[in-house]
């Protein structure tokens, strides 16, 4: 697309037009609405800086991954606070969380071994979060192909011995990603039990995504103590394919696997938290937040360290501003959503003696373009909640819908605390989830600021006004 | 974010809540409304499939960058013809057109030549689009900065037998990307005539993005015959910041600056275009477009093959699912858009007997998930294709606004047919556009794909209820 003004007066006019389309939904008929100058500055601030990025491209340069109870994870927990401090946040404080100590290992080997390859042919994968290892010489055994928890019983005596392959692949025919993967990822989590329970020696899982590419997708993997633990993992899609391109042409085919994963015993992490105190009423409290932990691979840019610069930025900028709330919001960066939860738990568990939650707002999907906020609460709340759409209608991010929240806040929203969750536009989201492929690259300065303002906007009309 | 399924019930449901959020916009009174269901199988059919980007990929691998007038601009018609034959659509053929026939040439130097500097310092420049070349031995001259083309005229005599550097940058603080670049964009296309004007040799005008990189980014650029014609090369936003503290610094900078552009005799070249045939009133035609050609740096991918792709995968999924709309969409692939506008007229122009065009959609805004269309046209079609809204809910592109078009198309909108652009998420658009960075990888699939769907419900929904 390009203007060339004056000469081309159709395209220049066309052109115009075209940004009106962008520009004309604030204020149309020219009065200003409660928060429409505030939300208006909060975009200009938030914009001309750019801050979330460069605090995101810190946490990802100089710290990296950072899975709970590794040493990347403490030092999350002081980049944190120290950013906080730095900002001058009000009450910058840790809270301690005792967290699930999982390491992944060195050795992930995955090889089809069958007789007629004159060579093994490696498939990439990675180890799920929470496995055990195989014994040091691996397993070998013949893999049997399945698409759901359920074939596995279906299969009896013929799931005896083998490696389970669950290889649902995620329905790309939704628009909705996050009900993509919803559709399949009981795969990840239950493959190992069910692959136990019908007598199979170990899990391999098609990765959590639609991309077809040859990186793996780690995440969340679950045992019940009442079956045995058998390793599992996760083959890339381009693995996943080969492998079952290969079951259908030999009909037989043997894989060696080894995994060096073990959990170690818990470990003491911290959720991290500064605020912007309320004037009137500083005991009321409206909690932004995302995650701070990440898993192992790539270096947890989208999830969930986009959500932690986010909430700390929407301070900063409401701070810079010199906006004093009525209320207390507070940025608070969880420690172990990924594999146990046991932060956003925490939080809502301590005792905060005369303190009340009035509303809890998480970025956990991404740093991409805002498209509104889930909404959690009664109909009241909803409601009113619904009425400030217009502050965001000229960044078109004025979704307010019904459902939503983030795994961190959950435990609030138990205790009937109102949750938000960002809306944004999630296509490319499990491109990167969970994966080497989640860097700062992949990450848009724009698209994460304007989260932080949505954020910003949100966080402060709900100071402001109670709910 | 992650989901734990029956073991973290609250985070489960959080995460189901959040489906809710983006799913429950459709329907939400239980009947089905017109087009509906039509709207659902193009969805389903388009995502399930995602030929846009295969076709994308093959354009850009094959064929390149393809600037008006070049062999590869050739090789694109051929390939466009090609493509639509295969896909069986009904009356493929080529529309001749004229274009502007403007080559870069090999060599592009700029370099800070200041007696303070023992070595000269290269700066990263393309020529402008349209620009003469300079003398062989290049210009050796002083630069002088502006903010504008009005301050030129305001520097008097010391613009006399200086290269006229225009420094001012995106304003970062607005939302709408298309607003930043038409702020900034008056300078890149009027740079080198305001320079003449005042005397000077040259002009080097930072370029069109707010992203800080190495990678200058071409456009177009204009000459008026009352005035000496003078070079004109873009600085990417680094080298643009390095010259800009160089004169702070040294108060005096001097610049050698080398291009051999030039400007051959107009080139025979063509539009392209398939149909899929009314069955009730095939002389009503809806025209789906984006251009075909780009502009010779990186590969056109998002500017706008893009559009090209999108609007021949639109055709295709409607042909594929049976559907036959009772007036003719025509799928159109401009030539020329970017310097010139050439097969935009040529198109607008041509006497077509007994034909009329009821309505025209383009998609040059880049290959990114949609927002809803921009449209141009009376109140009366406004409210209709308003009303069909819904049909976009569940895509998160229902926001239908008044403005909006394309340049190929903006002479049908002359001649009063209704217009629409096809509206997306901008805010990476100007990172890549008419630079090195417009290549596929930065294009999604699925967000490229959502983009043809879009257009193949509107079109298809206007090709059987008529304008």
């Amino acid at each position: 697309m390009k203007i060339q003004i004056k000469i081309l007066g159709i395209a220049a006019l066309t052109f115009i037009l075209s940004i009106a389309a962008f520009s004309q939904t604030v204020g149309d008929n020219g009065k200003t609405r409660p928060y429409e100058n505030e939300a208006k500055e909060i975009m200009k601030r938030g914009l001309s800086e750019c801050q979330a990025y460069q605090m995101l491209d810190v946490l990802t340069s100089t710290v990296g991954a950072r899975l709970s109870g590794s040493p990347q994870a403490a030092q999350a927990v002081e980049w944190s606070k120290s950013t906080m401090e730095h900002l001058d946040f009000d009450n910058v404080h840790t809270e301690k969380v005792m967290v699930p100590h999982w390491v992944r290992g060195t050795t992930e080997i995955c090889e089809i071994v069958n007789s007629s390859a004159s060579t093994p042919i490696p498939l990439k994968i990675c180890t799920l979060g929470g496995s055990v290892g195989t014994p040091k010489e691996g397993i070998t055994a013949e893999v049997v192909e399945v698409e759901s928890l359920a074939q596995v019983k279906m299969l009896g005596d013929d799931a005896k011995g083998k490696i389970i392959f669950f290889n649902r692949p995620f329905d790309k025919t939704k628009f909705n990603t996050f009900e993509m993967y919803g559709g399949s990822v009981d795969q990840r989590w239950g493959g190992a039990m069910a692959a136990a329970r019908g007598g199979g020696v170990a899990a391999l899982v098609r990765s959590m995504t639609s991309k077809l590419d040859d990186v793996p997708h780690t995440g969340a993997m679950g045992y019940n103590d009442t079956i045995p633990k058998v390793p599992t993992a996760a083959l890339s899609t381009i693995a996943a394919n080969r492998l079952s391109e290969m079951l259908k042409k030999e009909g037989k085919v043997t894989v060696h696997l080894v995994l060096d994963s073990e959990t170690l015993p818990d470990a003491e992490s911290a959720n991290v938290m500064g605020e912007l105190k309320g004037e009137e009423h500083p005991e009321e409290v409206v909690v932004i937040g995302g995650h701070l932990d990440s898993w192992d691979k790539g270096k947890g840019a989208h999830d969930d360290g986009a959500g932690c610069v986010q909430s700390i930025e929407a301070l900063r900028i409401l701070k810079e501003l010199g906006l004093k709330p009525k209320r207390t919001i507070r940025a608070v960066t969880f420690m172990n959503e990924e594999n146990g939860g046991r932060g956003g738990k925490a939080y809502a568990e301590k005792d905060r003696p005369g303190e009340k939650q009035i509303a809890a707002i998480e970025s956990d999907a991404g740093g991409f373009t805002p498209r509104g906020f889930g909404v959690t609460a009664d109909s009241i709340v909803f409601d009113k909640i619904s009425k400030w759409a217009y502050l965001f209608e000229g960044m078109d991010a004025a979704g307010i819908k019904q459902g939503g929240g983030g795994s961190d806040i959950g435990p609030l929203g138990a205790k009937k605390v109102p949750l938000l969750g960002l809306r944004v536009d999630g296509q490319r989201y499990f491109d990167y989830h969970h994966s080497d492929s989640d860097t700062i690259d992949k990450v848009n300065e724009r698209e994460l600021e304007l989260g932080a303002i949505a954020m910003a906007i949100m966080s402060y009309v709900m100071a402001e006004e109670g709910l």
